[in-house]
């Protein structure tokens, strides 16, 4: 008998049907002789009618703390009604909301971090036979605000949760059955995973691979939680998440990644002086720009220019930034560049395999595309390209990693939304 | 400066419109310099709409406590809606729920009574300038269940919140703009009531005047909330319901109610014996049958004749009842009769006016109208008839008791739910 927790997102239960179909799925696992802790995400659209509603009744970004006791009845609904299902098909059931299942955050409205879990009504509930239904992404400060944690907050709640009760699995049910070596609807061999390590989850849900929240992952990581992601519409065997994965014989990359959501921008003619390149960052850090990628060429002439990637949506804020101190550094220009797109390769044993920078930039060129910039890391290695041939070159990795499989992938249902 | 408590019901605030209005009346009394607490209830057809789902999940009557959970949402979307539609109006406002707001109720879901009231953030929070925004109908147990209090709920909320916090006034804002001397719908030169006694509304509340719950009234009197209802709609006067109205001269009735869920159950020579009605009203009372009107006729030849009335849903109910007690009572005959309604006159002064029944009598039997059953006490006066000519009955006695005004009576929008 184990300890499990099973989250489920928000179309998992986007309507009644669905709703008794996790129902059931949660039943059988009690019936398989388990404890069951299930956290549950808003139906459907309701957050974002929610949201639409607010809006109706206040010009720009309504009141926070108010769109955290809006949003967070999302979730309740979910709990009351599944805990209602479950019930009615004769399992015993309680459903908690954030608070009373004891989730302490920060006292921040809309992405606050989980400060403490006091899960006392929760382990009552499953020592009184029940399953327990908890709400995923709300919680309460410590004077009895409601809070919400953010996008991905009801992976998060569930890892957490499953910390706090020494859970011995946390099963996290979404619309494809498991990670796969990479995009299934770009690269129709892609390998479902059976296993990959915390670090390799993170590079990959960092780098845009939807299915599990960064924030979750790094919880799962710090307090050692054992995952599982797997299809809340098949039984199919999901992928498992844990420190140490192993990698079939042969292999170094676990995956490959892309994010569209990368622009280039280049300051070109930036006089060679100590403490540059720190006005720069520090400008753009301070206003909140998070930059990846930094490129710096050799000096020519006293003269450098220097690369780095933002998020497109970043592009306009980062060259006022840049503008605004321009006195102060004396560069020549700033370019900015869209249409652009970062694939990455991600492994555990890269680091100690020389070949696999080699083989990434043979079979790019090997399609006549040019390389715009590199980055590299203990475990994953990334390449900034036009992304007018992203497709090919995937597909192209994907085959030159070893990674392709006979089996065409399942991809289902509609994608979740948090 | 006056500490109100203004209670709005669904129909108040039905959509992002209503929302707005309702948004600019309170901060319209913040202006006037006011100190504000707001109650509010589920928007429109929000707990409806979740209780089909929820049926949608269970066969049968779905289990309280989730029903609690579930219904409870609805007004907290409202509180979040309405304060972030204060606040875009320029006003400080916050919400709580009613577990925030300390409305402590006993282990019941569905239909909880309150039991204490800790309004400590309500009071912080006036004392930090905010409009401060509570919702209705809900509270929590000791050990942090939520739950709700039944039909009428909001209004209770506001009640009790007005009581615990000392307010002055207590606002019933409706969808009618006062308590009527009649159904405005039935008698087109129906009087608003300037003021009317606590009693008098309890009767009139009891005899299915829907404007105001009964269990609100009794706390109100218990309490000494001084309470006004008044359109939502309009800016009209509405009606103050105080220990102590002012008659107008000349009159001694308040109103006249009617209730059509009514019928009329008659035991048929029941042996006359000591204890014997005990034994059939103890009987109806275990089967939480609420009995009305009981009339007793004369005992000839050692047997009587019994009537009382029940609510309509409870006729079957009742003969199952009397059958199974028929061996110890020995009656020879149970029957019962529908298609009839209880017409009723209100005042408090009315005891100490003998012609007021002789009036009553009077103007039905001028229709040649026969009364099936009487029964009074000191402020109130009901007659049972046939159904069939309702409305003339209650014309002729708004006329025979002075209450017809020259003004025909207003009312507004669609009827509240809660």
């Amino acid at each position: 008998m184990s300890l499990i927790v099973m989250k489920f997102g928000g179309s998992s239960v986007g309507d009644a049907e669905r709703m008794k179909r996790v129902a059931k799925r949660v039943a059988d696992r009690k019936k398989e002789g388990h404890r069951c802790v299930v956290v549950v995400s808003a139906m459907g659209d309701t957050t974002d009618d929610l949201i639409d509603l607010s809006k109706q009744l206040y010009d720009g970004a309504p009141p926070v703390r108010e769109m955290d006791m809006l949003l967070s009845t999302g979730e309740q609904v979910s709990i009351a009604l599944l805990s209602i299902a479950i019930q009615g098909l004769g399992e015993k059931a309680v459903s908690y909301t954030g608070w009373q299942a004891g989730m302490l955050t920060e006292e921040v409205h809309g992405k606050a971090r989980i400060t403490e879990i006091k899960p006392d009504r929760v382990v009552q509930a499953l020592d009184d036979d029940n399953i327990v239904i908890v709400a995923g992404f709300q919680g309460m400060t410590a004077d009895g605000q409601i809070t919400t944690l953010g996008r991905g907050g009801s992976d998060t709640t569930a890892v957490a949760l499953a910390a706090a009760i020494n859970a011995d699995l946390c099963e996290i049910y979404t619309d494809v059955d498991g990670v796969y070596s990479t995009d299934p609807r770009v690269v129709k061999v892609a390998r479902k995973l059976a296993e990959i390590s915390y670090d390799e989850m993170l590079e990959l849900a960092n780098l845009g691979a939807a299915v599990l929240h960064p924030r979750a992952v790094e919880y799962a990581k710090h307090n050692n939680v054992a995952l599982v992601v797997r299809s809340s519409f098949t039984h199919n065997e999901g992928t498992y998440v844990k420190e140490e994965a192993v990698m079939e014989q042969g292999m170094v990359v676990r995956g490959i990644a892309y994010d569209k959501n990368v622009a280039r921008i280049s300051l070109l003619g930036v006089p060679e002086k100590t403490g540059q390149l720190a006005v720069v960052f520090g400008a753009l850090a301070k206003a909140q720009i998070d930059v990846d990628i930094i490129v710096q060429s050799g000096v020519v002439n006293g003269m450098a220019d220097t690369s780095f990637t933002v998020s497109l949506n970043d592009v306009e804020k980062a060259k006022q930034v840049l503008e605004s101190i321009r006195p102060e550094v004396g560069f020549r220009e700033v370019t900015s560049e869209g249409n652009l797109v970062k694939v990455s390769i991600v492994g555990a044993g890269m680091v100690s395999n020389p070949g696999v920078a080699a083989t990434m930039f043979e079979a790019i060129s090997a399609l006549g595309i040019s390389i715009n910039m590199v980055s590299t890391s203990e475990i994953k290695m990334s390449c900034v390209i036009d992304n007018s041939r992203l497709n090919e070159v995937i597909q192209a990795l994907h085959s030159a990693y070893g990674l392709d499989t006979q089996e065409q992938a399942f991809v289902g249902g509609p994608s979740e939304r948090r």
